[in-house]
């Protein structure tokens, strides 16, 4: 039995935590922020998040998947919005299969309640880490008055967020690898209401795309009817947040840009001049650990852009491994090196993958080509099951290691070139003779 | 006028702040260190340095150029070292031409006395930066008891170093991007000191090179007679700082391996187990500069690898353009923005090649086709001087753009890769139909 700080209590620091707890350690919880089921605070990075296979993986292994599962709406695929208003789904995957939109708050909410059932586990609450003594395994927290606090145990997990303080302790120790790399990019979340029955006013299961070539519009269905449309836009040149500056220039641009979105949002004008505007960075490094004294999960060892709905879901699955690796190995130290090992190469795919994912969402997903050739992976997978599983689905409805997933989708990249450059392949694709040679092109 | 604080009075920061006081500004210049020319300190990453054109023009900029080369050594290529003992010489570029190697502790302090006598210029010692007030332009300095001053003024310019503070702070605004990366390599300083009559036990006029393909033995002359060697080794592995541990171990390696420098070094032992071995990163960022309150310099802005022989060179050289700019423009954001978007993709440049020279020392130079391609490339520069200048020479003994220097290798080696499967190219390079062939494939 270890006693073991985790720093963060958001959606991973409360996962971790319930695992580490219910293999019997006792675990103490810091987070920065106040408890948000007393207080209505903005927690965290966006409103609603994708949970996807790897994400319920995580949420089976503490029991509570079920649960979740009832307040999570499901989304088969995208609902692509075109400038005329026009719509097109594009499914995800097979019949059934979905990625879930789920509020963030509720889902950290509920992950909090369990880890404070779980014997010896404490939350505290306006705890923000100041400082950590990676030899001693102390962590020095301030609360909201600036009063201090020295906690030392025997580790510190580290799953403090993109801005993580123990990372940043980690960044002066010798040979420790680090980037923060900003996108051209920002967003700005916006709001479609529930209708006057309750309702949806689009859509329910589809998460929805105004693809736009250079920027996107999206939305998210929430449990109470509502959508959170979320703006992903330059922050300067012709068309970006510095140059929609005034009433006139943003409703002229949404109006033309995003016509049917905007009718469906009465309070665009407020939201868009009073939320904030974010900015979206990749951060890697490594080791994740120091010695047997502290590790570091989730955003706060590899923040990914939101791209591929992966986040959390890559998070929690380090949850997972973690959890394995504890039941193979009883020394610290070779708990970390062996799950940072295994882990690294799948978090830099996956912020990789979530990066091209941002061009295939705001620009390719309105290319006949690439409809055409998403339609041709999807009746190869069906017929070939065995043989052909589309990138999407690898990475969202499996749990196969990201970077075999990224590795397979370039080779799948090699092969799908070849058959779409097969003559008049738009008329014959869906024809049995054409499709046997595509079957042969791409499956050999 | 303006009131500026520089933060480091290492190379490029005492060479920057005698820019800023003959264009009338008032400096006050904050050095962690105590002051060299007084105590005998360890100053910085290596003994000494080699200086090349970029380099002088930054010193002739202030008119001390000749007293350097007073003190400077001419080193005129590369005496490689073959596992045997057996030497050539391969020369870096034209007659005449040279790098030189300098002490850098004298060069250090002789541009701090030149700062000191710049009017207004003053230098405090042992003030090690621990906060800085962006907006405010303040920086905080605790002395060696922990007293600390704020120091507010105009701007603050951050020349710092690798592990620069005003960075650091900067790293926390919005978009800021940064990364640090660490090599498998690191370093060891070790010693063959003067001959018994002064003179010097190699030749003095050669940069010395035993290149052994993972890792290598370099050796720069000092004045006094004696080298300073620098061996670039893995931290890990078969061969490797952390697999010769024993002295038995590091005398076979070094015997078989190195059998000429060691009979030249009496301290191996000694500086093997004492001096320390050190780390090699590359750190980028960007943006450099906040609004007209604060600009990174020199390796704070772009800490670089030390193959190329350009850190310095390269920090001299912001100063050059720095003040070039600043004779063009008055207002300092404007001054700052061009600085940093002139230097970024420079910086960058140098970075990648500094990291190629790596391979290039430690192993290409005791490759023959390789060899005979810098012949023929020697040549081709020799025979036509307007249309062939090989990337080491733009790179050491112009003032070409790192980045135009780094495209135009690209090229080179495009071209040069033709050249060198002419048939029998090693028999035919040096006739005069062989080389006629040569020129028309090179030069079309």
């Amino acid at each position: 039995m270890k006693n073991i700080t985790v720093i963060g209590a958001g959606l991973v620091g409360s996962l971790l935590s319930i695992y580490l707890a219910k293999r019997g350690h006792k675990v103490q919880i810091f987070e920065r922020r106040p408890d948000m089921r007393k207080e209505k605070i903005i927690a965290g990075r966006s409103i609603n998040l994708a949970l996807s296979d790897r994400g319920w993986k995580g949420l089976e292994g503490v029991g509570i998947a079920d649960e979740i599962r009832k307040i999570a709406i499901p989304m088969h695929g995208r609902m692509i919005h075109d400038i005329e208003g026009k719509t097109n789904f594009q499914p995800y995957g097979k019949e059934g299969q979905a990625i879930y939109s789920v509020s963030r708050g509720d889902l950290n909410k509920r992950l909090m309640d369990l880890a404070e059932q779980q014997n010896g586990t404490q939350i505290f609450f306006n705890q923000r880490c100041v400082d950590v003594d990676l030899e001693k395994a102390t962590a020095t927290f301030a609360d909201e008055n600036g009063n201090t606090t020295k906690n030392t145990s025997d580790m510190i997990f580290g799953t403090d967020g993109a801005y993580s303080e123990l990372r940043h302790r980690m960044m002066f120790t010798d040979r420790f690898d680090y980037s923060q790399d900003y996108l051209k990019e920002g967003y700005k979340e916006l709001n479609i209401p529930p209708a006057e029955n309750g309702g949806w006013r689009m859509e329910k299961n589809a998460l929805h795309i105004w693809p736009r070539g250079k920027f996107m519009l999206i939305a998210l269905p929430n449990f109470d009817g509502s959508f959170t449309c979320t703006l992903f836009f330059p922050f300067e040149g012709e068309y970006s947040f510095s140059s929609l500056d005034t009433k006139e220039k943003m409703l002229s641009f949404f109006n033309k840009t995003f016509p049917d979105a905007v009718e469906l949002m009465p309070t665009l004008e407020h939201d868009y001049f009073h939320n904030p505007t974010s900015s979206l960075a990749i951060m890697r490094c490594f080791p994740w650990s120091y010695k047997d004294k502290a590790m570091l999960l989730g955003d706060a060892a590899h923040a990914i852009v939101p791209f591929y709905g992966q986040g959390m879901n890559c998070g929690f699955e380090d949850c997972t491994v973690l959890q394995q690796i504890m039941e193979q190995e009883s020394d610290w130290e070779t708990i970390f090196k062996k799950a940072e090992s295994s882990r690294k190469p799948n978090s830099d795919a996956i912020a990789e993958l979530a990066l091209q994912n941002f061009i295939e969402m705001r620009d390719l997903v309105s290319d006949e080509k690439f409809v055409l050739r998403k339609k041709i992976e999807a009746k190869l997978s069906a017929e070939f099951p065995y043989k052909w599983l589309p990138l999407y689905s690898m990475v969202t409805f499996s749990d196969i290691p990201y970077s075999t997933a990224w590795n397979e989708g370039k080779r799948q990249d090699t092969v799908m070139q070849k058959v779409m450059e097969i003559p008049e392949i738009e008329k014959i694709w869906n024809t049995e003779e054409g499709f046997k040679q595509i079957a042969k092109t791409a499956l050999g």
